[in-house]
């Protein structure tokens, strides 16, 4: 049987970025929130919540020490999800059940950056944090605090709600990322250890549970190609075969009968091979069916592949914002039903679309259809983007399509969204994750298979492909020309296969190529400059009038941005603005805004009278790029505009 | 000082309704609804939940003779708004903390009922029900099972959260409609020892407190004019005064110190006679400002009628649906912010819009002015008669303007919007609230001072008034006209003031008459019979653009009713439907649908695409009365529709 794997990505080492407009951004990660969450995760902010993640180590760590000097410990309850500085006894676990992953988290962002440039600096902090991390690692290889501090007879009892298998996750993650970096060994190894103990621990014949919260299964697959240790993949394979199965895991250890309906939320409803829709929370989901591509495409599994597709298509054709976004609601932070697309009462956590990012990687490598870098990059210029602030100091956990202050304020129904940046989280996931999705962004451009380079993300950057060295220069989000140095070449047959955006009406080249797939294939047969001019001009796109909140209305896009309008620049009601889509829209290159014609209707004093034709004025409107929005102060924001008659 | 009561209601046994489309519903009621309430009450209906309302009288009277024969009895947990079957001792108390109060809603009905005509039958039935009641109240006068059960030690002493004095208040109002209906005195003396009890432990020198649902002070004020004991307005008075004040009592009681935000949920966040706008459990809230009103006419309170005026205004302003709903959110079953009226997710309760009819009679009675009554017609024939079935078997509790029967499936936030009606509730307020409205509506028709007599409702009725009798025929819901004889006339200066409803353009009377504040006053100096034709024809509505989610959409009303369309005349996929507002409306008589114009627009297959004008087809549009949707089985509704461009 032939490998269903048809690339792989180029990774970190062998790509490196430089951006127009990326470089600022990395540099903004690197210079301002890898720092600051340093200090979070330290609790040495000022004003803000403790984070206590350190702490939890250092106090893991000393249980560890009187257990294994066999020394009395104490027992702390391990029944909730967060665990307060007020209600608890002082020694035992504080911060969320997951609080272990915001640290490994943290060091896979520093493990990308540090492989971008190195910082001596920031290196001993990131080697002194793992010291305490592999302190805290029990002899038999375990390692998550909270059940090392408060309870360690309740280790893997209860799967379905709590996270160590997810913080192992994030380890693992950290750990291939912060080798990968420096070249460090230490915490891989402590990885490792704790993967072998999960190996172990979870299979046929023993414990036949599976994650709660997804993400071991893609890490341990990662931890498996950086080791070739056969049994990480085993395990992957275990947990995603054994997730949904009947009798379910989970009514086994909740000592409950259900029909699996329950654990929709966590994907645990049916066996992933027979999934086909995106249901459940939103960030667990993209993460589980990122673990079934990777595992489709390591074990040859076209069932696998099969759902996969289904569930993608799902997601890209019913369930996706313009923006990126997922997870139509709040209550689960889940994806809804099909065309369930509310601008106001969006979810669209900006880790979901972190994770659908991975998602669409995993599926590239197995479908060379440029769809998955399409949507990739919808998500990473949009929802993704608009989760930091322009100074890199502020972050939104929810991105709405449409913000109304008062709202946010007033309603409980939208106490999710936000309408300014928050400067950190108590459950602190997305920031983090933000940061080591931007600092690994290098990973995202390319794959490549035996002949064929493929440029998925049009960011300027040198690479070195097995085939071919490449100097991408990128004007893309600007002027939308990208040139690409081939150089170094290997074989005789190399193909570069450069994604045309799919919003993309026309593409000039200066050389020849076919087109499939979304791809320009170009074939290379000696070193040379392939020049390509993407038409990047003001669009007006229209959400499926299935969507029933988009009905009469449009939106603003140019290249991979989707605009948006605030208070600041239109006025406030933006609802009593219409676009004329007869006019042009004209793109302002200084500032990156785009001016359209409309009209403003004159407000209506009375609740409801006999209706007659809207009183209104022309007027300008003036559209921000979507992932700039909320850096002005709090004010109204909006995506979709009204059609004028 | 003048009094600030302008006029009074006629009450029902002053008023016989004899109408065509009122004649129906009220029978139905009288033939379906107390027959079925009864028989939930006692648990008799198979498969239903059990209301254990009858039982736990029955408990509660037991209780009382232990006590009273010096025995000991047990205690229970007091602790919860709803004791299940399977959770407690089967000797506890059974229901929601207000079970009491619906059997008091259920005899209220039946004492308007009686009025309306007398049924041997039904009043044996209420008489047994009037003696177990009786039988449970403590040799004190005190009456709410759930402590007479559960606690005795406990009573007053959760006036925030649990319904004693709301019980109280439904008890005062069933004895004052079943001594009126029936010449019976048993409840009335009932609720006027219990009414002695609270006004003894509620006053300036003992309990400060007041009720966490409001309904003891409009009830005390009935009890006040059926008995004249000035002790209960005194009382009611108490209760309003003290309401909000800082140091707030529920901080007291529940030992916590808060800046009063905590209380918006119950109205007490300041003092009823500064507030200004309608926050809060909308039921609470409309009681209270009815309550409000009446003491505010009773003492001749101007700073109170200001504040209930500054209400009203916010309400009909601000916060009121199109079909009467109040309520626009099922957090906490509550108003939200101004202009916030979301389709979809409203919760207006049945008796919300009940509970609003209230408060525009008592205005009315304040305020000459038709804009109450013109607000308690649109309640009336919109969300409250939505609320029951066409065969009175099944209810709605929550009555959207929008309905999705998939979301309503699979969107958590949508879960209280129910696509069919239900059977009973296990909270079940709104059937007997709406049963006890539709069964003393003749006292929702007139008002009455020294020289006019203001016809309100333009219901067909017989009518003693103080200066006149009145026949008034009505073919108002169908032609617009009325015929009202005048006859029996006892004073020279008699007006008869017909209110001419707000939406009416055009309406001819066969006299002269002059206008004022929504009424056509007529000088009566001899009996004759006044005729007015109203012009009702189908009107296209238009909701203020400060409403977001009506942006680019009217509504389609005649007369009274505002219009909805529903899939199985329509199709599915209603919001891809638009109205051409050029083409003529027509109104089909004989079955009460109105035909227009529109168009279908093709379904989008795809989710995002470059904008052009949709492809669509015309297509005939049929709408039926919003109060007569989802009698045809579960499938879509919307009463807003977009116009077309």
């Amino acid at each position: 049987m032939d490998s269903i794997k048809l690339s792989h990505h180029l990774k970190s080492n062998k790509v490196k970025i430089d951006d127009g407009f990326w470089n600022k951004i990395i540099s903004l990660v690197q210079r301002e929130v890898i720092p600051y969450q340093y200090k979070a995760l330290c609790d040495k902010v000022e004003g803000a919540e403790k984070s206590h993640s350190i702490e939890n180590f250092i106090k893991a760590a000393k249980i560890k020490s009187v257990i294994e000097a066999g020394g009395q410990v104490p027992v702390y309850p391990v029944d909730k999800w967060f665990y307060d500085e007020q209600n608890s006894d002082s020694n035992a676990f504080k911060g969320w059940v997951f609080q272990d992953s915001d640290v490994y988290k943290w060091l896979e962002a520093v493990g990308y950056s540090l492989s971008i440039k190195q910082n001596d600096n920031l290196k001993k902090k990131a080697d002194e944090i793992i010291e305490a991390v592999c302190s805290a690692q029990l002899e038999n290889g375990y390692l998550d605090t909270l059940y090392i501090i408060n309870d360690r007879s309740k280790i893997f009892t209860n799967l379905k709600d709590f996270h160590e298998l997810y913080c192992f996750g994030h380890l693992a993650e950290a750990a291939v990322a912060y080798y990968n970096g420096t070249g460090e060994k230490r915490l891989l190894e402590a990885a490792c250890k704790f993967a072998d103990l999960i190996c172990e621990t979870f299979n046929e014949s023993n414990l036949k549970g599976y994650p709660g919260h997804e993400i071991a299964e893609l890490a341990l697959i990662k931890l498996y190609r950086e080791t070739g240790k056969k049994q990480y993949l085993d395990t992957a394979e275990f947990f995603i075969t054994q997730r949904g199965k009947a009798p379910y895991y989970y009514d086994i250890e909740t000592g409950r009968s259900t029909d699996g309906r329950d654990y929709i939320y966590n994907q645990a409803h049916k066996e992933p091979r027979l999934q086909d829709e995106a249901v459940g929370h939103a960030v667990r989901g993209v993460y589980l069916y990122t673990g079934m591509a990777e595992l489709a495409g390591e074990i040859n599994n076209d069932e696998l592949l099969s759902a996969c597709k289904k569930i993608w298509n799902n997601i890209v054709t019913k369930k996706l914002y313009i923006t990126g976004g997922i997870g139509s609601t709040a209550d689960g932070e889940a994806f809804s039903f099909d065309y369930d697309l509310p601008n106001d009462l969006a979810y669209c956590e900006t880790c979901a679309s972190v994770g659908l990012i991975f998602f669409a990687r995993s599926m590239n490598e197995l479908d060379s259809n440029s769809v998955y870098a399409d949507i990739a990059e919808k998500a990473l210029y949009n929802c993704v983007l608009a989760g930091m602030a322009e100074d890199g100091k502020s972050f939104f956990y929810v991105n709405p399509l449409e913000v109304l202050p008062e709202a946010s304020r007033r309603d409980s129904r939208k106490k999710h969204v936000k309408p300014v940046r928050q400067k950190w989280f108590s459950c602190a996931c997305c920031p983090p994750n933000l940061a080591r999705l931007i600092c690994s962004l290098s990973e995202y451009i390319y794959t490549e298979n035996d002949n064929t380079v493929f440029i998925n993300q049009l960011i300027g950057n040198y690479a070195e492909a097995d085939k071919c060295s490449l100097h991408l220069k990128s004007d893309y989000t600007k002027s939308g020309h990208i040139d690409i140095e081939i150089t170094n070449i290997k074989t005789d047959k190399l193909k570069i296969a450069v994604r045309m955006p799919n919003y993309c009406e026309n593409a000039k080249a200066n050389m020849c190529y076919s087109y499939a797939d979304g791809y320009m294939y170009f074939d290379i047969t000696e070193e040379c400059i392939i020049t390509v001019d993407f038409e990047i001009k003001p669009q007006i796109i229209k959400c499926s009038n299935r969507v029933r909140e988009n009905c009469g209305k449009v939106a603003v896009t140019r290249g991979p941005f989707v605009y948006a309008l605030e208070e600041v620049d239109n006025g406030s009601n933006l609802q009593m603005l219409t676009l004329d889509a007869e006019k042009p829209l004209i793109y302002n290159e200084a500032n990156g805004t785009i001016t359209a014609s409309g009209y403003r209707e004159a407000p209506d004093e009375e609740l409801y009278k006999a209706y007659s034709p809207a009183s209104k004025e022309k007027t300008d409107l003036t559209f921000i790029p979507y992932c700039k929005w909320g850096n002005r102060g709090e004010n109204e924001m909006e995506v979709y505009i009204r059609l004028e008659k």
